[in-house]
């Protein structure tokens, strides 16, 4: 089989997706909305005038749905996403559950069955540290029951772990004491304030709680770079997590470095030099489609081909999902095609690492 | 009309330039300096060992210019210089006044008569704030008179005004006291030194001009990322300006990021999340003409095209103005030519959006 | 002769590279090791699945090495070494010999017999410090030897001097005062380590070093970005150097920046601006083959052609020197030849400046 072909047939597994949603009746909007990072004030004359929305479109067209209308019946719109996912061969779905789009597909399982693959959740640390706070008297009782979620996180399916440090205040992730994050604990919880912002707490849970995740043997996934306007992307540079990784990668610590954008060559970078460290560039393979190859291309300047995973980070609608597929593949067959003096089969076996047996590997182990 | 063609043909606002200059008898070595951002210790040889040059020399050839001497007479200049800017549709040019080189044509009446475009000067914020302090006794009439000049520059005829905070400390504009802003005043009015360097005051002017910018309508330009020596281009990161953007962006401040290299990704990033914020890749257009469909390719990456602007950000010879209008044309085309998933009509639309409509709707709003 | 064959013949100085080593048993896991930035903790698996592994086996089999096993006596392994080095005119190699690899041929003189090239040594002025330490009792008795050093070094037969700055605190050089120094340096005595990690003695040595580089007119070298999981990349950015390089540049210290990746952009503007500033992108062009060309277009965005120069940083084996003259120049002959509105001498000129002559004049200035 050609490599173009080889890879076109490929299983896909999204190991950082988001909710689906139902069928709505503003769905040209949605289209629109999801097409890009800003939120609900950002002009949609401006969204409308961004590549992803055509690429969207023509997406859209391409698998029968010709105008942007909502579809007739819950069973055409399944059909319909049905044909999305399949044809890209997406095979698993994990599902950072802690962002929830309007009108979300909650059910893992309706999921599964109208994307025809298989579908497992990962565990945010901060929404979750959150939801404790909220039921918890003392830090002590805090602590207890977040250690607790994420020694039992596998058991109820999790497939991974996520932290979010970049939209709150950055990846400068530091060992800080109990008794400093204690006290802006209980300052945190006396604010009245859910929403957890302190880079004292977070610092401390994710630091603390990286030993009971290596037990685990699951992965922890990190927002790095591009995001919405509520991200600090100053403080969102992978460099900054050297001593994190330093301290934890060592001790056997599986971290993922997700999206990446604009600080790929960074990410790839820390791959290259640090045991257990994967990444992704998820989101620019969909809102930045003119960007894929070129991006795809630094993202494997210096990191291993084993080191590197698809994901879509898509949400809402199917074709989110479908543009990056198309585009990740597209870009890596090119990628892979310029490689002359490597034998093909080795080409084909990175593919195959790429788009799904590195991920089977580093989620699913057992 | 094909892309190309319908590209070439349209006409050319230059929202970011400066003084073009009288016919000099040392045209050779002005030619060369001017095609480096470098200061007058720099070594000719390397200048002259630089791209810039000899795409300069090769566009002066071009025009008629056989050999780098001073034209016979000021007629002869003139033509040539008409030459240059209609070949290139040049339409407007907003020239921000606060940058002045040697021999340069002060009267914008003159420079319009010899490029045949419709000139209007840009405010420079600082160098206003720098001659209004040699007059004023205290803060209070310092603050009063620089109010009195924002408030009044559109009825003077300016299109826009422009902060240069990164040649003098950086990007990280802050919210500051006007305690605080009263006293670093007065230190800089007791220093004896006139030019303005103090983060604080920058910061403050900057700031609380911004709403009575907002009142005129006119954008507020900044210079970003690539200068001379003297930008601590370390400094010069747009996603330092997070803070003054998340106040200012949404209550309708149009804010326009010049050269940005090599954080044009950066700022593409914040044209896709920030309202009213529009951005150029001037400067590398002419200076860095082997870069330019590769800067131009990753600035729009993110960026709706409807924020994206022609500039040149030249001065003292056509030339410059002229290379950077070939260069920026010709990987406009190259980039637009590529998106073969959008209609046609939607890829000119861009296209005139970026080299006249945008600039014409945001400087000259009624 | 047309300008690839041009290039093709053009003699190589390798202005930094390392020590080679001697013919040893285990030279398939020698060949991966060095193919990679990444200590020996790093695991196999995923070197073996980075680019620059089979690049390496490739450009070994080109040479007549059709298995990854030492040769069978020292004379074939010196043979199958020239032949590497002599293919493509390697004329010089200067060599930082304060790296030592396990097996090094230490000798210059055997290296230079093996390689059939000139070469010579550059100082570690770190490691010279720390050697001196060791038998100085007093900050002046450091200082002075240390200023001895310096001084004798062209003498001694070396050509230039390397800071690895970066590698223990990072690039922001600053003026410190003699006073802050003995401080400093007392504490790093009593402190019974002998490796200088204090940014202090570092800043001290470096800034009050240079005086007395300039007199030698040898270039001072720093590390710049890219390198093993020791160094702090983000601490590597070579704008924060800017007040260094105001400080000597005018005054004639040639300062050449290493590495650089991925802050070659950086490194190009600096050298636009700043007066005797060189740079490279070694390390890139063998352990980041799929990069070579993109990284090298980036780069000379904005520099002068005068201060580009071909490195290796290669050490070990010869596949290593070769494969980075290989890229080196397949890139730098794709770069020229874009530059269709330059004359070919030109081009030409460009070329041997960058692979030969500016290393000679800076390095081997009487």
């Amino acid at each position: 089989m050609e490599l173009n072909e080889y890879i076109d047939q490929l299983p896909l597994v999204d190991h950082h997706c988001h909710y689906l949603i139902k069928n709505v009746a503003n769905r040209d909007e949605r289209l629109a909305r999801v097409s890009t990072e800003a939120d609900d004030e950002y002009p949609l004359f401006d969204i409308k005038n961004r590549l992803a929305y055509w690429e969207f479109k023509a997406e859209a067209q391409k698998f029968g749905s010709p105008a942007i209308v909502p579809w007739a019946n819950d069973a055409e719109y399944s059909a319909y996403n049905q044909r999305l996912f399949s044809h890209y061969h997406f095979k698993r779905l994990f599902i950072d559950v802690g962002f929830v789009p309007d009108d979300a597909i909650l059910s893992l399982e309706q999921t599964a069955a109208m994307t025809q693959t298989e579908v497992a959740p990962i565990l945010r640390l901060e929404t979750t540290a959150e939801k404790i706070m909220t039921t918890s008297a003392t830090f002590d009782e805090w602590w207890q029951k977040l250690q607790a979620a994420v020694k039992n996180a596998k058991q109820q399916g999790y497939v991974g772990f996520k932290s979010i440090a970049a939209y709150r205040f950055g990846l400068k992730l530091t060992d800080v004491s109990r008794a400093d994050a204690q006290a802006a604990f209980t300052q945190w919880k006396n604010s009245g304030v859910t929403r957890l912002t302190s880079s004292t707490v977070i610092s401390y849970l994710v630091w603390n709680l990286s030993p009971l995740i290596i037990a685990t043997k699951l992965p922890l996934q990190f927002h790095v770079g591009y995001g919405d306007a509520d991200t600090d992307m100053y403080q969102g540079n992978p460099l900054l997590m050297r001593d994190f990784l330093n301290e934890w990668s060592h001790q056997g610590l599986k971290v993922v470095l997700l999206h990446c954008y604009p600080y790929h060559r960074e990410a790839g970078y820390l791959a290259s030099v640090f045991p257990n460290l994967y990444f992704d560039i998820s989101l620019i393979d969909n809102l930045g489609p003119s960007a894929m190859e070129r991006v795809l291309d630094e993202a494997l300047e210096l990191a291993p081909y084993s080191r590197f995973l698809f994901a879509s980070d898509a949400s809402t609608y199917g074709e989110m999902y479908a543009v990056a597929a198309h585009r990740f593949k597209r870009a890596l067959t090119r990628h892979l095609t310029k490689l002359d003096f490597v034998p093909e089969d080795q080409l084909k076996n990175w593919a195959a690492q790429i788009c799904y047996q590195t991920s089977e590997r580093i989620y699913l182990e057992k």
